[in-house]
């Protein structure tokens, strides 16, 4: 007669039966449109300290790279025009008269029927305009033995040929990948400019939560969400703000709302379950700012609260373990990447987030929500399968195994065991 | 004539022309074998320093969770034969006789005929058994009316049915997640056992290598692999401990060597491109200790050096950056999981960390050679397309501008446009 779930209640109307929830559509619409682009500012980073961070405006190549033609091998420097013909059985001869140093300019111009000692990396000499391999030479004594033919530009790599002055090297809005800080490193950019990093703050509420070193008291139970929020924050590259377990007092929670819509680009708070204090969080936002929705079709994660206090986001979330985490998934994530000044092709982004597998059950789903099913992940004979881990039961471990979760359309009955389903992966 | 690339020697040869590649698998056997199993101690973490740790012993649930029968939702506790035959059209009649808080526990037994007002998670006084939700119910005065009938257990999470005292919740030698972490926290593991962080040195040197802040005289380089490599052990949850950059003086070179075996778990050394210092690296790790392989039948790579030095792994990475993140990531990844105490599914990390795409372009390789190939992709009408980004120009956009890479492999003459290649994810 009843799932035993936490959001069993009837999909039309919220956890007090009031009003209809919102589809998930309209909810990211809303959400989306409540949230400011970048309200923070721009900063001036470290190479050190730009990893991960996204770029406020392009990164430009502030000069040519390389700086001056180079040897891509290990050979001899030489004019093209002396190996003309020159093959393994009828070589060309050159006398070498120089070695190049690595890190210094040659000071001397090659001239004709002369060869340079280079390393890969050596800038040519005045003179030479390509580069004979070891392998395609022979020396005797001072004499080189030229067996290849040689175009102008072989083995060189010229000045510009890798990146021209100018060019874009990382568009902005872009997150800053270990080679893209190698790449600033290597055209001598060592100011980013980057957008500062959006601080989160988390609000624990609720009689019964307590900190996790707390021997529990009948009817209590350990602050979870705070710390499984904590991680999801920083693991993109935002700024968790723990701002610590309250009590179901109004007065406490309104004061701390109040410091962290100063001190935060957007607020998550969870809980608020007593009977009576259900409402808090709404009550809360109603009182500083403006409640935009409470509750959408989507499963678990129906109560979703989302309002915005002097433009600041605030997102209420239910306090049951796998609510925040689909909520913090499907709502809260992109809120953030707004916040951050992420601009990503969400489409190729999901593609490559996400694989098909089979289901290696039959699912059941209730018409009029998406149901957002955990999954633990496995191979066999090439092919991958996702069991479903839904349950009262097992909850916590159901979060710790699952490899991504997979999604139940608002308009289906179900899926049937061996169907393929596409797994957004963590 | 020549590719142009930095690599393009006689495949059978390493640089030098001594002796012959070793293959790919070869050196990852060798490469494993030489790497110890976490050297390093285990440490005492707490929970906000545990994301992304490795554990070290398993964690087992201490206790019950939940510690007591809770409500998963809002409504009354009551016993499920009070209920017996209750419907919509033929209620069963209850009366309110207590309001049970949140986080404490009831001081009352609740008697037959009788229930009392219980929100999610409220802890089930003596006698009730199950709980009837709002939705089903009818309020008149404190008369109750419930409209269903209930079961035992209906509506409730038992003592220890998430999760029982003893039981596995994360294996040792996983990555703890946001939510393994949130579970630690819930059932008050607060000190997390982990594998210390592999610390790996990062050892630049050529005579031609300046800091990224040097303006460029001519024959210069600025120093950009150490920042690659610093982000991409960092990714790993190891410690990059940057060296600096060394001239291509042997004494020095090697009393960097030596403190950075006895400060690290992993050394990587990158160029050494002189002529004539083309193999310090080689001559510093066969001083201090053996030198186990040099040259493997990669591209690019293909000059990686490999040797153990009092135990600690040493990888010589040739100076081209294309190189240096193709050797990482074949060559070093490995090791530092090792290091790391990571024990993952490779197959099932492999599948998850691989998307199939169509080439948008032949592409020639030579046999006797494994081929990286750096791949964008692109998604077009549902299918994704990878765009082979080779050349010896552009090479620092395309690292910068690459998702992934796929390989050709050692028997290959190359792949057709429109054949499909797995590209494995940065």
């Amino acid at each position: 007669m009843s799932s035993g779930s936490d959001n069993n209640t009837d999909n039309t109307r919220d956890m007090l039966g009031r009003g209809k929830a919102i589809s998930v559509e309209h909810a990211l619409e809303l959400i989306l449109k409540n949230t400011p682009q970048t309200p923070q500012p721009v900063e001036d980073v470290s190479l050190e300290h730009a990893y991960g961070r996204v770029l406020a405006s392009e990164m430009l190549a502030p000069e040519d790279m390389p700086g001056f033609a180079r040897s891509t091998v290990d050979g001899y420097a030489v004019r093209a025009a002396d190996t003309f013909g020159a093959s393994e059985t009828g070589p060309a001869y050159l006398k070498i008269t120089h070695e190049i140093l690595m890190g210094q300019e040659p000071d001397f111009e090659l001239a004709p029927g002369k060869a340079a000692n280079i390393a890969t990396g050596g800038m040519l000499p005045r003179g030479a305009d390509t580069v004979l391999m070891f392998e395609h030479s022979q020396l005797l004594e001072d004499v080189l033995e030229a067996q290849r033919a040689l175009a102008p530009g072989d083995n060189v790599i010229q000045k510009g040929e890798d990146v021209s002055a100018g060019s874009l090297i990382v568009s902005a809005g872009e997150r800053l990948t270990p080679y893209a800080v190698s790449a600033a490193a290597g055209l001598g950019v060592v100011n980013i400019k980057a957008h500062a990093r959006p601080r989160v703050s988390i609000i624990s509420t609720g009689d019964e939560i307590v900190p996790p070193e707390t021997n529990l008291k009948p009817g209590q139970i350990r602050d979870s969400n705070s710390y499984a929020l904590r991680g999801m924050v920083a693991d993109e590259d935002c700024v968790p703000k723990v701002r610590g377990i309250f009590k179901d007092d109004f007065g406490a929670i309104l004061e701390e709302m109040k410091r962290s819509v100063k001190e935060s680009e957007a607020v998550l708070i969870t809980g608020g379950s007593s009977v009576g204090t259900k409402d808090m969080a709404e009550r809360v936002i109603s009182e500083l700012g403006e409640v935009v929705f409470h509750g959408v079709t989507i499963k678990p994660g129906k109560p979703l609260l989302f309002g915005v206090i002097d433009g600041t986001p605030v997102f209420g979330l239910p306090g049951h373990p796998r609510a925040v985490q689909v909520c913090f998934e499907v709502f809260v994530l992109p809120a953030l990447y707004k916040l951050s000044g992420l601009e990503t092709d969400k489409a190729l982004e999901n593609e490559l987030g996400s694989v098909s597998a089979r289901l290696t059950k039959s699912i059941h789903s209730v018409q009029g929500r998406e149901d957002i099913i955990p999954v633990r992940l496995s191979l066999k004979d090439g092919e991958l399968f996702a069991e479903p881990l839904m349950s009262k039961s097992g909850l916590l471990l159901s979060m710790v195994r699952a490899h991504g979760a997979f999604s139940i359309e608002v308009g289906s009955t179900g899926m049937e065991k061996g169907e393929a389903v596409s797994v957004r992966l963590r």
